[in-house]
């Protein structure tokens, strides 16, 4: 498969992660207004959130491995699954897809009267945050520990269900679902990130503050990932 | 398989996608009236939609392929997959299953005292619309730009899960849920279509509004469809 | 496989049925009172019947077939796929097994102080029920067309997912999510039964209410069952 | 597979279930407070436990059979599918690892103003209880029964759904959503344990009420796992 082809493929799955995962938080979640029990509240925004890597592994896992994600890369390369050339442009193409589909869902958003994001409210836009903007209000040292450990645990189930003795096929339902019981567990955390081009997607729409908070939610994932792909590296060989 | 039992397949898929799907919405969404958490809400409408595609590939695509959508059939089309002569009889097939459904769905719907559709009000009888139509009052322009957009990416999803390097049979369970992912997105925005099929079905039942809507929802899928065809069939093919 | 261990596999998987999916409604539906977010809902005792199908057909289909119902008994024999003589001792084995059910539940349910099944209203301890006893409200002729078409479908799916064409290993999820997309439709209409033994199970402990509907929860499901067993039969047979 | 590299993978899994499990019900089931259904709930939670068995045993089922329960573990041996030797030292590693999860959940947990553990209320930290200590009060003899039941059924599916004869590959799907439906049955029963390891992790952290129900949350479900291993032994082998 062509270089082209495989971050075109990045390109449109991280799209679809952040078109998905952050449109249904930004439209559908708190629908009707507080209170309100039409809306598909954290369960369905994690539902979503997984749907979209369960879709878009089975659509392009074959094209480009489907990440969709940097500190799936990483974690993968840390884990000795990924080359090192290959590492920034899926990074570039990711990050790029993801800020494609915060513009679009902008454009959708905004189509309501009345829509307007206020960055000092905690979940401005699906941005992620901890602190003020932490959904529930949690210190920047336990949002730190939860996307650390997430990401750890995710880059394992990647690895382990990737790996050639799993049963073959099950690997996307296996990820996405993983990504759905890590926002079932950490949207009042930090909004769940364990992403940093979803992180990056909506920061800037969502205004300064999530962007001056950024960095967390690229240290933390990306530090997680690559702890997760060495532990797998150790366990999962039977050498 | 002779073209009578496609037919009668895509007929009866159709017919499930909106009895399971519209039905949802109608009977058991709002259950108990306003703020009652028993009604299934938006996330169990969702999951409904997806589950009559999940359940109706894996009952009959291995007879007519499973499209119960004309936006799917002409996606099919654009992107090299579907013979241009069986396009108006899906087509057809489709719209009358789905009419079939809406009009079963209205007979158990009134067996309930006190049963009234009120065609001003957005989302009656599971319609789709736009603006004072839309359920969260989207704009006409809003509306067209998710259903164009979200139509094409169920189309790239439909076309990589079935392509031959996917792994088999899990392309039912992959587009099944995509289709929940799209309702978990953009109920707020337009009921939901991207399929004109399942909105003319209940559109005729559902008053003037909705059929003076209509338009919207036959031109947006099929474009959508359409261009998410093309996009897959570049991608998609390594040659 | 000998007649006992097939009629045991069908006697503990119906009585998973009935624990799981009447289980989850006596139980945990209305936790906490009106209004309470907590319980789980129509979307949680949708998924808690098709899980106990989904579950129970993977850990029981190699063994009897796994219908767990004499509607799916009744609609695979007129669909062809299974012998007159089977036919009795699997139903006496499913009604047994979901009587017992039913009985353990109520042993467990009633450990909660307070606890009391009034029978004057719809849904006690799980029973199925048109008129004053179905949940919405709805008729005996909306209640009868409704469990004929959803068990119709249920067998057409049941029929198609098992096809020797259909993907192999596929389909105790398809049937099984098919019984929670029933159950997303019909809980308000009757409280969703598609299967005797399942309202049989339940109606002895709910009440005279109850057993005085419960012929229709034999009729309506049987004939659906049937009609959908022979509508199979002519569109997936490709002679 | 060495036994360090399949107890790695137990301590892991395990310690997956309890921070996925237990965390999405301290962090995310009432969140916002009562009454407010962006939290998750008793639905939530339940496909968030299921979601860390069907993860987890994709990722860990190739190395170590992907137990994490020692009533699994018990279950199977006495259904003879797992050898004596290895009883003890799995069950350490699985406690170990629910230790280390209750530990990082409580640091996740504390960092959030205002967090504080009432051992004195049912569920506190996730906790195991019955009569005062079960969410609706149920007595210590329905606790019992629906722990031994439920615990039955589970070792029933998984020897099921590992048969030889079973469809390969979706054993992990089916048994992690056994544990789902089995929480969406019992969680206002006992809050669900059926799994030793689980029950202890938390109930340390929870104080002494639940430290001193402790032994029915060993007991019951040991207890029902031998008794579903020793049925299934029965009726699964066809000799």
């Amino acid at each position: 498969m062509s270089m082209g082809k495989r971050l075109s493929a990045e390109f449109l799955g991280t799209f679809w992660l952040v078109l998905g995962g952050c449109g249904s938080a930004v439209l559908a979640a708190k629908f009707g207004g507080d209170g309100n029990p039409l809306g598909i509240g954290f369960l369905g925004v994690a539902l979503a959130f997984g749907l979209t890597v369960v879709t878009g592994a089975y659509a392009f896992g074959h094209i480009s491995g489907a990440h969709f994600n940097p500190a799936v890369s990483v974690g993968l390369w840390a884990g000795g699954r990924f080359p090192t050339k290959d590492l920034l442009p899926y990074i570039i193409a990711q990050v790029a897809g993801g800020l494609l589909a915060g513009f679009i869902l902008l454009q959708i958003a905004s189509g309501a009267s009345g829509f307007a994001i206020d960055g000092s409210q905690a979940g401005a836009f699906a941005s992620n945050g901890y602190g003020a903007l932490s959904p529930g209000g949690y210190s920047v040292a336990a949002a730190f520990l939860c996307e650390v450990v997430l990401t750890a645990v995710f880059l394992i189930v990647i690895m382990g269900a990737t790996h050639g003795k799993a049963p073959a096929g099950f690997a996307p339902l296996a990820i996405g679902l993983a990504l759905t019981l890590i926002h079932l567990i950490s949207i009042p955390v930090t909004n769940t990130s364990v992403n940093p081009a979803r992180s990056t997607a909506v920061a800037f729409f969502a205004g300064s503050g999530a962007t001056g908070q950024l960095w967390l939610f690229w240290v933390a994932p990306l530090l997680g990932g690559a702890i997760g792909g060495i532990i797998y590296k150790w366990i999962g060989n039977d050498r």
